[in-house]
C-alpha cells in the first residue's frame, strides 16, 4: 500500500473469533469479495484492507486497526465515509472508533477555512469564550424570530443561530426569515452575528448562501449527516468567505464514535465550529466523550486549522463557570431554550449569560 | 395539527418513566425548547409534537407514536429525515421504528418513477425474478471490469452493477469505466443492463448521469445515506428517464429500523430498486426483518409504485430456490462474490444462476 488510511473499529467478539472477524471487516471495507478469487497481485498488496493490529480493550470488546488504501477514497468526501464505514455500519457488532487521516486527504478536504480565529474576529472578541443562542421554536413568523434576535443582541450575545429544525417552511421561509432577522439586527451597533441554517439540496443551499451573503451574513449552519459529506465539502470550497457551523443532526453517534465523527471528520471537511451535545444536558454523552470531541476539534490534525467546539443541548447560565473550567476559552457556549424561557426578561437573561462568560476567571 | 406525520419510536425505558420520556422526544423532534416558554397558541396546537399513544412491547421496550406537523417538513427530503430522527438519533435509548407518510409528502417526493415494471421492461423479462451481479474488486482497471461484465452477460444475467466501493478512483475513473463496460456489452445481443454507481457531490453526479446516458445507460446506483436525501430526490426528479437502484451503505440500520429506512423511505424518495442484506449472508438481518423490508418496498404506500427488493450480501446460486420460495417473483437476486469466485468458469456459473431463477417453479 503506497499510502494508508488507518481505521480503528471497536468490535464485540470473543478472543477466539476476533482475528477472523477483523479480516472480514478489512475485506468488507475494501474489495468486498473473496480474496482468493482475486487474480491481480497488485490488488492483493495495494487495495485489500489489511489488519494492522488487534487489542483487547476488555468486556468482550476488541480494538481493530485496519489499513485501507488512500487511493480508494480518491478526492470525494462521500467516498471517505463510505470507505470508513459504508457496509460495516450495517453490522451491529462494530463501532467506527477512530481514523488516522493521511496528509494527502487532509490537503484534499482542507479543514476549516476560518476556524477559531475567524469566528472570534467576526464578533470582535479577543481570546475569551464566545456566546451563542438559538432562534426557536419552529412555527414562529420571521418577524417574531427577528424580534427575538433583536433582544438577544441587546443582551450582547456573539452568535445567534437558527434552530436546526428551521428549514424552508411555510411559516418562516428561508429568505423572509433571513431578511427579517438581518434587518432586526442592523443598526443596533452590536457585533452580534446571525447564523442561518441551510437546508435542501446542494443547489438550494447555494442559493441560500447567495441570499444570506447579500444580507450581510458571513456564517451559516449545516448538518453534514443530512446534506452528505460530498455536498458539504463542495459548498465549503465554493464559499471560502463563509464560516460554517456544523450541527450533529442524524449523527446517530452511538455507531460512530462522537470524537471521530463530530470532532475530527466534521473538522476535516471544513466545519469552522462544531455543535455537539454537552454532558449533563439533554443527551447522554459523558464528560470524557465531550472532552475528546473538543480535543479532536482543537488538537493537531494534519496541520489543519482548529475548529471551535460548541457544546450545547440543554445548557444554562448556571453552568457557564463549570463549562469554562472544563473546556477553557477556546469554545463557544450555546444556550438556547434556557434563555428563551426567560420570556419578557430575555435581554437580561442573555446579558447575564454574556457577562458570565466575559467575567469568567480561567485557571483559578 | 392540520396534517400529521405519525412517527413510531421504540424506546428503552421503565413503565414509570416512559410517559415523560415520550413527551421529551415529541418536543425534541419539533420545537426543541421548553413548551411552557412558548407564547403562541397556534404553535402549541399545530407545531409541538404530540404523543399519540404508548404501547409496552415487552423486555423494557415501549412503542411510542408521535404526531409531527407535516408542514415542518416542507418539501425537503433532508428535512424529512431531520424531523423523523435528527437530534433523537443521538439518544441511544431510541430506535426510529416506523412512520406513516401523509399523502401530501408522498406526492411531494414521488416514489419510484419506473419501479418493478420498468426494471423488468429494461431487460425484456416477464413476471419472473430478475438476476443481478456486481463488478469488483475495486482496483481493477476499466478493461478488466469490462471483461468481467462481458462474461456475466454471456451467462445471461439481467443487471450488472458496480460494487458500491467503485467511485471515481484513479484505477478506474468513472467515465473510463462506464465507457469500457458499455463497450464490452455492446453488440453482444444480450439484454444485460449495466448499472454504474454514482459518487461525489450533486453536480458531479449530474455529470455522471449525463455521461452514462450518452453511453446508453438507463439505470444507476446511488447510496442515499451518503449523498443525502435532498440531493437524491433532486437527482431523481431531474432524470425521470433513469431508474435508480438504492444501496444501503452507511445505513447503520441498527438505529433506524431497516424496513422503514430501506423499504419505505428509500422507496418514498424514488428508488426503483433497493439493495439490502439478506438473512443468512454476511449481515445479521433476520428472515423477519428481510420479509418486512420486502413488504415495505412492495406493499401499498400512498399509491406510489412498488420498488423492487434486491436481497444481497453473500448470496449463492444454491440459495436461489429458497430465496424465491421466500420472496416470490417480485424480486431481483444479486449474487456478486460467489459468481466472481468461479473465475475462469464465470460464464457457466452466471448461467447456472440465471437458469436457476428462470427455471424456478413458484408455489410448489
Amino acid at each position: 500500500m503506497r499510502s494508508a488510511l488507518l481505521v480503528i473499529y471497536r468490535v464485540r467478539s470473543d478472543a477466539r473469533s476476533i482475528e477472523a472477524r477483523a479480516k472480514t471487516i478489512a475485506v468488507e471495507q475494501s474489495v468486498e469479495m473473496p480474496v482468493e478469487a482475486i487474480d491481480e497481485d497488485t490488488i492483493k498488496s495495494d487495495i485489500v484492507g489489511r489488519v494492522v493490529d488487534i487489542g483487547d480493550v476488555g468486556n468482550g470488546i476488541f480494538s481493530v486497526r485496519i489499513a485501507l488504501a488512500t487511493e480508494t477514497v480518491g478526492c470525494d468526501a462521500g467516498q471517505l465515509i463510505n470507505m470508513l464505514f459504508g457496509n460495516t455500519s450495517i453490522h451491529d457488532d462494530v463501532v467506527l472508533h477512530d481514523a488516522e487521516i493521511p496528509d494527502e486527504l487532509a490537503a484534499t478536504f482542507g479543514g476549516p477555512r476560518h476556524g477559531i480565529r475567524g469566528l472570534r474576529e467576526r464578533v470582535g472578541a479577543g481570546a475569551r469564550a464566545l456566546t451563542c443562542s438559538a432562534l426557536k421554536p419552529q412555527g414562529l413568523s420571521p418577524a417574531r424570530l427577528g424580534a427575538l434576535a433583536h433582544r438577544m443582541a441587546e443582551g450582547g450575545i456573539d452568535y445567534i443561530k437558527d434552530d436546526h429544525g428551521l428549514a424552508d417552511q411555510s411559516f418562516s421561509p428561508f429568505e423572509a426569515r433571513v431578511e427579517a432577522i438581518a434587518t432586526a439586527l442592523r443598526g443596533l451597533g452590536s457585533n452580534t452575528n446571525y447564523v442561518p441554517s441551510l437546508s435542501g439540496d446542494l443547489d438550494v443551499m447555494r442559493g441560500q448562501v447567495v441570499y444570506a451573503r447579500s444580507a450581510g451574513i458571513d456564517t451559516v449552519m449545516v448538518a453534514p449527516m443530512i446534506m452528505g459529506f460530498s455536498n458539504l465539502n463542495r459548498l465549503m470550497r465554493e464559499n471560502s468567505d463563509i464560516a460554517f457551523l456544523a450541527h450533529p443532526a442524524m449523527a446517530g453517534a452511538a455507531r460512530i464514535a462522537p470524537p471521530l465523527l463530530l470532532g475530527k471528520l466534521f473538522r476535516l471537511l471544513g466545519a469552522d465550529a462544531i455543535v455537539y451535545p454537552n454532558h449533563g444536558g439533554r443527551f447522554g454523552y459523558s464528560p470524557g466523550t465531550c472532552r475528546l470531541i473538543a480535543a479532536e476539534a482543537l488538537g493537531i490534525l494534519n496541520g489543519l486549522k482548529p475548529a471551535l467546539p460548541v457544546p450545547a443541548g440543554g445548557m444554562t447560565t448556571e453552568r457557564v463557570d463549570e463549562m469554562l473550567d472544563f473546556y477553557g476559552a477556546d469554545i463557544m457556549l450555546l444556550i438556547g431554550g434556557a434563555l428563551l424561557s426567560a420570556r419578557e426578561k430575555l435581554v437580561e437573561e442573555t446579558a447575564d449569560f454574556v457577562n458570565a462568560v466575559k467575567g469568567h476567571r480561567y485557571g483559578r
